[in-house]
């Protein structure tokens, strides 16, 4: 099949997501609503302190999302406005997506769909498996092909989500089974059908700069400092999330430190891999989601870090280079080792926990935790219905078979879809490279500061 | 009028800082105190209480202004480190003169001037203003000029403001009108007034490089992300405020996929301009300010969201070069498409809503958020006090007409001020250029690594 | 004594930590819980609210620390990966070294530790005086320097902030006096034992180039803007943590503007030292913390941060030459224009408002505050046990002394610690130089495009 012309895909685009936004706009028009205001008072106040006790983390979680994973993501020098940008409209158009599929759920069992930021904030998260799988293809992957994955992912992540959450009765309050292990094995899958058994030769600008390592490091830092808030938003208020919040500390604080150990200990100079730290210190934050909540002491939080962020830099150091030869695999973010590995890790932890929390107090408090976790629905024979500790810890392991299941499949399915002529892939000489999608001026091909100069009067002239 | 040497506005700028500095204080030790503090346990809890339902949402304001505008203005490669100083430095000096202003009034009417948290972010707003306006002639004025806009821009505002909210009875709790209309014609009538008919030529350092537009394109995301608090800050806690931050995420969504539709229309292989994308994907926050809070259906704030990023990317690309030819206006930073024509579409909706909505529900909620809107003035004959709502779109329209009007007019005074040769407009060659107003290391001139060693050396002796 | 081989740090620096490591696991372990979950549905509810009203100021904070400070250190321009992620590896170290030694003293008062969100964030607040400290040396020190810094600055921090809060009764709700006096001085005397009386040379890599400047700028902008969260977060909740906010935001703004004038005038063309702005915008925040909270008239906040700036520009123009000249002492970061001279300015304000406090009201709200600040000590023999207020300027002196006393002594210990060869201090031509630590290309040295993408892929494969 012969490469497609570049400029083929930027067609296709703007017609795609035009009519999307139409859709959308019928849609909403003809079904969504906001709720009614309150009546009395109390209520109006209640609604008041509900919206403060959920607003501030809604916002960090916007941060981590568009500035933190965003600023993450542009590692690969010559790339960083398309990873930043494609970031940015995948999220929105992923999020969009989620809310028209979650509005038709509802319209099917309640007749009406009302909007809060309850349902903005569900949306957001099955945005978020989609801008971590992509991470899989980035720089190789045209904005039509990041469209179609976000098209196909988001309804078979609520699917997934549906059945590990409400049908299975997993606890899982930050996560770590339903969005991380999830998305990384749906991009796994993408990638591998996409890219199929071509093995891909190192490219000229696959290579992090100073400088973009440099940006894609304080991306990581903005993501570990407000990861807290992603973990603990949808807790119980009260004793349930400031627990979450503590143990999500905890981990993230331990993750960092032994990344540096780790990532040292494998330099035969015992320097630092940027690439180490730009994920280890975040492993501890995917593995707590699935036991942040639970009534575990303190140095089990601990413990996840450290492990998490041990198998996020192993995995970098040996495990994706083994699956690139075996597999054929191609992982550029490397998210099998920042959501993978350390997903597994975390929702193994989880039926750990629960299996060892056998005293009344904690059965209890699991209990409490099933009928109010996560999107409010009701556990059918969950813990609160009666399930035992034991079986509960099957549940949990069970939850996680189900996310690798369904990623590995509907993914493989998406990047066979991706292959379509239509979609563009860009062709290898121009991946990883911004000019392919942006008006922008290549510094790297510039002349000098004279020419740049007048080329570049010439560039804004028809910029605007 | 022979150019003006660079170093004097030097000499001006420290002076009248200083001066001003001393007057505040004066000021601060003659006028102002704090709010005694609260006698009874019960009041101490309700303070405290409103204190944290405002003092995130201030924060996040913070963070915009200071590191998301900041940033967004620092696309021009060699004068990122000025766009971003005087950005800050106007942002305390506006905020020091409303303060001042406000003062005033309130002792003439009160006989005292109590300071709170809401004050200052009174304050704050009328700073945004300058902040907005100066973008129109970024690169080419000194900090002095830039100061003596903050000087008169900050009481025009105030001034129309009251005009507008206290007066006419607006409702603009998002400062669509208020804020960004104003601010946008002031800029222009400054720009207009100062400029002249001098058609500038294209500057050889006015093309942004790949970096600069990429650290603008971060700045606009953070400016993103903590809009939805700029627009609710001031509504009334509860559901005014939750339906306020909904409509602002809706329309910042909308915003950004349909700026995405219309720049790669707009260009024949499809890409997407740098410019666009840094201004476009804010239109919505511009324009949903006027109805954030209003009792209108989810697809309302979706619409208008696409509706003034279109016209925001459609002003780029055919408005700007338009009154650039036929008006010799120069508008550096495209305030034109990212306040005026949003703020427009924006305001003009305020009436169509209010217009719409007939239904008993409505109305009251109307006039109810007529009693408590923004700065918590009481409104003659507003719809709190029988104004129909036929009348009151009738005011909205007023509004925007008295905006526009009072801000040409005082930009156009201001700008024919700035040509004061005291105020030492920057050399043509000069201009766009940090290396005027900093002692910092120019990286396009200095020889190489070993020069630069030597002569950093000395220039950091000199500079600590 | 010969340098030693700048390899050998790094087989250490993973013993040290992991050893660390676990330690810190099994004293978890063994001693530390968190608190029972309430049983009471009220007391779950107040807990939700204490949450809500400590999580936001802690996540204020961590931005600071992580991304503000982080950024505020990259100002060399070789050394940016160095500087930030040693800021990012100590913070978590010395809190984590922060919450043992706490845990221990707890065990030994009260048989058992339980952990929550306040003990992280004094912990924290300890983990602040490590990283002010090493900004003396930064940049010539490795990172199993620093971490002995760590270990040796916490517990010393720790039992000078008891002796001056707990012991003295000292006011100090922002950390003036025990977090930015005590770290300055701690980090002079560190650098003087350290480098001993050998003159440093100036280092070509030291000079800030344009863009690490900015980068810089950008990280003193975000401490400023957070600022208030860390003065107010340990203010009694209401009336006191209203005012230190608006205490803090006046003395920072006047500090901003203050900075502009003070630097402009000091140079013969009026042009602005990135330095001076760096660190003078931030002066305020450093001395407001002493007196944040009391009842004193917002002019005083005002003119405190103006005075505070002042000395903190003047301290680099003048006072920094002169001690490298007299006492050849190398202060790399101007900690002590920072830290030093705004905190003994702070510290003497506190005196002069208690002093000056001398009415009734005042007088009851200091002894309210005594017995409530901070970390909830009780004062014995404080305002609240009938302390007078004359008295009461007397030990906020006292305080200082100590402040300072205590730091250069554990300052000088350390200092002279660090000359253990097996620390290997980093050779002289191998200062400010990222190489050193990192796996990262070193773009001065790539010989260019075609270059650095063969070598660059070499490096990648070897990197993940």
């Amino acid at each position: 099949m012969a490469v497609t012309p570049s400029t083929r895909p930027h067609r296709l685009l703007p017609l795609f997501l035009g009519l999307f936004q139409g859709a959308l706009l019928l849609f909403f028009a003809l079904f969504v609503t906001y709720d009614d205001p309150p009546v009395q008072a109390e209520d109006a106040n209640l609604m008041a302190n509900h919206l403060y006790s959920i607003f501030p983390f809604f916002q960090d979680i916007q941060v981590m999302l568009v500035v933190g994973l965003g600023l993450l993501l542009t590692f690969l020098p010559r790339y960083g406005f398309s990873a930043l940008t494609h970031n940015f409209l995948l999220l929105n158009f992923a999020m969009q997506w989620a809310l028209v599929l979650q509005g038709l759920l509802r319209l099917l069992q309640h007749g009406q769909v009302h909007l809060d930021l309850h349902s903005l904030l569900i949306a957001e998260f099955a945005a978020v498996t989609v801008l971590i799988s992509v991470g899989a293809v980035l720089g190789r992957t045209s904005p039509c092909q990041l469209l179609l994955v976000a098209a196909c992912e988001v309804p078979a992540y609520l699917a997934s989500e549906w059945t590990i959450i409400t049908h299975l009765g997993v606890l899982d309050v930050g996560g770590t089974i339903t969005i991380h292990v999830f998305s990384c094995y749906f991009g796994l899958g993408l990638s591998k059908a996409l890219f199929g058994a071509a093995r891909q030769q190192m490219h000229p600008k696959e290579t992090p700069s100073h400088r973009s390592d440099f940006l894609s490091l304080v991306g990581t830092f903005i993501l570990w400092v407000f990861w807290p808030s992603f973990v603990a938003v949808l807790c119980q208020p009260g004793d349930a999330q400031h627990r979450a919040i503590l143990n999500t500390l905890l981990a993230m604080s331990a993750s960092a430190v032994t990344t540096v150990v780790v990532s040292s200990l494998l330099d035969k100079d015992g320097k630092l891999s940027p690439g180490h730290l730009q994920n280890g210190s975040l492993a501890g934050g995917v593995a707590i989601g699935a036991v942040a909540d639970m009534a575990m002491p303190p140095v089990a939080a601990l413990a996840l870090g450290s492990l998490s962020a041990m198998a996020c830099v192993l995995g970098f150091r040996f495990l994706t280079p083994f699956l690139a030869r075996k597999l054929v695999l191609q992982d550029q973010c490397g998210i099998h080792n920042l959501h993978g590995l350390p997903g597994i890790v975390g929702g193994a932890a989880s039926a750990v926990v629960i299996a060892v929390a056998s005293d009344g107090a904690s059965r209890s408090h699991l209990s409490q935790l099933a009928l109010v976790k996560g999107n409010g629905s009701e556990v059918p024979g969950g813990l609160g219905g009666g399930r035992g500790v034991g079986r509960q810890a099957l549940y949990q392991a069970a939850g996680l078979a189900v996310a690798v299941g369904a990623s590995l499949l509907s993914g493989l399915l998406t990047g066979t879809a991706l292959r379509l002529p239509c979609l563009a892939r860009p062709p290898e000489q121009l991946c990883f490279e911004d000019s392919l999608y942006f008006k922008i001026q290549d510094e790297a091909e510039s002349p000098g500061p004279a020419g740049t100069a007048e080329e570049g009067a010439l560039a804004l002239k028809e910029r605007v």
